[in-house]
């Protein structure tokens, strides 16, 4: 057998013989000819023959589908094959037979199983390109996250998973047993990137954060990526807002340059990114509400997820825009750190960007005064003592500053269309579900 | 004032004005002349005057070390000064004054505090500038870890780190409250990178792991970084040491090519990687041992820490390499998921990659046949039903398939000769230390 080429680098090679490797996807005879499609880790090339005893070596070594297989053929054009090339002539070598039937079909167009045996079999489901295409999707949007500050000067970082104390609050965290003391897994890594501040200024991570929530909702995965920044000497939270339209038009611009095969496989619908995103303050949103739905949730201290689409109605009516600043949410349900509005001090420095309906990112401006801190821990009614580490960055010396954090599974499950946030991940965890 | 610049863009103001923010991390007299160094997220400038007047703002607003200023002032070129300019003409603003006198001292060259102190106040000493190129490295390894990969076709993977089953062994494991039922830390992305080769072929992680081991030494944490591949139709384990040794000279090239004055700051010696990097068997290298110490560990299933050192000394004296490939550990002391030499079956297609006396990576062969892996269990005494979802891959059609697990942290330890890896990553995690 030849050297193996990549299925990728098919369409480069037209009238010469080459030599590929990958598993039986499908495998089916109309007429007298048979279509073999064989996938490799990059795509997948269609093979056809009129001939038995090309085949043979199918039959002698009992390989079904997922078999793994090298074939040797002739790359010839045909407009009518799927990526418009295929393979004559074969030679098939079995390298590993499966005679075993796999739990779901990968041969469709679309995953015909319900998401429940899906995720039960995720390990094999992986395998079908719809689900790969959303696998390197995620990839991308790691990349242009990375790349896109790195270029602004901001330096990667790495933090603790295990902590000491919770970041958010007591509720919805993991406990575990650290040699025999007990320890959490962090929910954010938001003191950290904070105090990462007084080191680089400028960081960002990308890593797993885990949230105990207890409701089983299609928006909610107990461990998942963040894709986390975080900025100092801002001039308030409007600095962090305009960070995160640049990071989020780099994102999208950089799948749709990079991955426009998946993003037509799935197809996505790429929204634009306004060169200013639209924004309304949190009490101005609950007003609109009011007017537009005459539902009354003004005095509320959250937005519900209805409130949170109709918002998003709002603004692809009003701004034709699939992103919405909500800004300026009630202090005393933002987290202990979070900087208030100075000129309104019951309403906070903060945002939340809706995409389609949806909370997305939540950012906004940091409290970075020591004595202020002092205060905030007071009035929430916080001891000192398990965030005195924490504390010792704003004794010592912290500019202005503030951050976000990207959930980065909702992102795709809002620019695809999935219906369901789990299906966005290789291996979800959720309230009952810890294998695969 | 005017727009601030960062330090990193003064050199190319000289003969401007021009405005800077950061920490003040050093002030002292000299005769009548008053020297301030100014540090930012990226670097430090040297601020110069003679005119009590200039430094009027920081005796009124008490602004001590660490006080956050903006500084206005001319760029004057000055060979004698660190980085070769100077601020003179000062226009000092204190954006933030600070009178707390810091628990370790920034403004020396090296830190002088013992690792004790400087690990319960890393908050702060990781703002020193050894500390700060130390941090910066790691990330240029990552990036450089994640480039090198993306150019061969490996897609970037994150899987999840709450498992059902421990993947080494059933020791060195924290245990969590997972709604009730037990769960773990995952101790390395191992089953998942596996299983995601039957859907990539090629994968990489970059990510926290975590490891419950009991003791305390200079080269062990408890959470740590790293840096993982996995690529599926190899050869067999000299694929991944071919692998490897690409990653790891474009590493070390990405790291003298970009962070010279890190590297030059904290005393680096960089090694060259040989084209090929040389190896021993295991065996080879026991004997080796008796041959050159007089120490008999023939039929020891592993290598002590003295071995490795004697055998890092070998390979520089003999090859003028800081690299070591050392071969074929016994089955016996490999977990199950080793393939064994098909040779000499006692022994495995697996290696250790030693860098300067340590070991730096670990990977290999694994097994790829559904049989084989029903027979490693019953052969470990290991019970199928928790690796069912893992055996899955397996059952469907895996092609030969091997990888490897760099310790980032080891890697920075090695290479800047620093005496505890703990000193190597910002917040470590130890037997006794949860935070900060």
């Amino acid at each position: 057998m030849k050297k193996r080429i990549l299925t990728s680098a098919i369409p480069s090679h037209v009238g010469e013989r080459i030599c590929i490797s990958g598993w039986l996807q499908s495998l089916r005879q109309m007429g007298g000819i048979t279509f073999l499609i064989l996938r490799d880790g990059w795509g997948t090339i269609q093979a056809v023959t009129e001939h038995a005893q090309e085949l043979a070596p199918l039959t002698e070594g009992q390989a079904g589908l997922e078999s793994l297989l090298t074939i040797e053929g002739l790359v010839v054009s045909e407009p009518q094959a799927p990526g418009g090339v295929e393979l004559h002539e074969l030679h098939i070598e079995v390298v590993l037979p499966i005679q075993e039937i796999p739990p779901l079909s990968l041969n469709k167009r679309k995953i015909s199983a319900n998401i429940a045996t899906l995720l039960d079999h995720a390990v094999i489901a992986n395998r079908h390109p719809t689900r790969r295409a959303i696998f390197r999707l995620s990839a991308g949007v790691m990349a242009s996250f990375r790349q896109t500050l790195s270029e602004r000067h901001f330096t990667e970082i790495q933090t603790p998973k295990i902590v000491a104390a919770s970041t958010e609050s007591g509720a919805n965290v993991f406990e575990l047993d650290y040699f025999g003391r007990p320890a959490f897994l962090a929910q954010s890594p938001q003191f950290y990137k904070q105090i990462m501040v007084g080191v680089f200024e400028r960081v960002f991570e990308v890593g797993p954060v885990f949230r105990a929530e207890k409701h089983d909702t299609t928006r909610h995965i107990n461990e998942y990526v963040s894709l986390d920044a975080e900025m100092g000497f801002i001039e308030d939270h409007t600095t962090i807002m305009a960070l995160l339209r640049t990071v989020l038009a780099a994102i999208l611009a950089h799948l749709t340059e990079n991955y426009a095969a998946e993003l037509t496989l799935l197809g996505a619908q790429m929204p634009q990114v306004p060169e200013v995103i639209p924004q309304i303050h949190f009490a101005d949103a609950q007003e609109l509400i009011y007017q537009l739905h005459r539902v009354d949730v003004r005095g509320e201290p959250d937005l519900s997820p209805q409130d949170e689409r109709w918002l998003g109605e709002w603004a692809q009516q009003e701004f034709g825009s699939a992103f919405l600043y909500v800004t300026g949410y009630p202090m005393r349900k933002r987290p202990f750190y979070t900087h208030p509005d100075p000129q309104r001090p019951e309403y906070s420095n903060s945002f939340d960007l809706l995409f389609r309906g949806i909370e997305l990112v939540t950012g906004g401006q940091r409290l970075h005064r020591y004595d202020a801190y002092l205060a905030a821990l007071q009035q929430a009614q916080l001891p000192i003592e398990p965030f005195e580490y924490y504390l010792e960055a704003f004794k010592y010396g912290m500019p202005a500053h503030g951050g976000f954090a990207i959930g980065s599974e909702r992102l795709l499950m809002q620019l695809l269309g999935i219906p369901n946030v789990k299906l966005t991940t290789t291996f979800p965890r959720d309230l009952n579900r810890l294998v695969p």
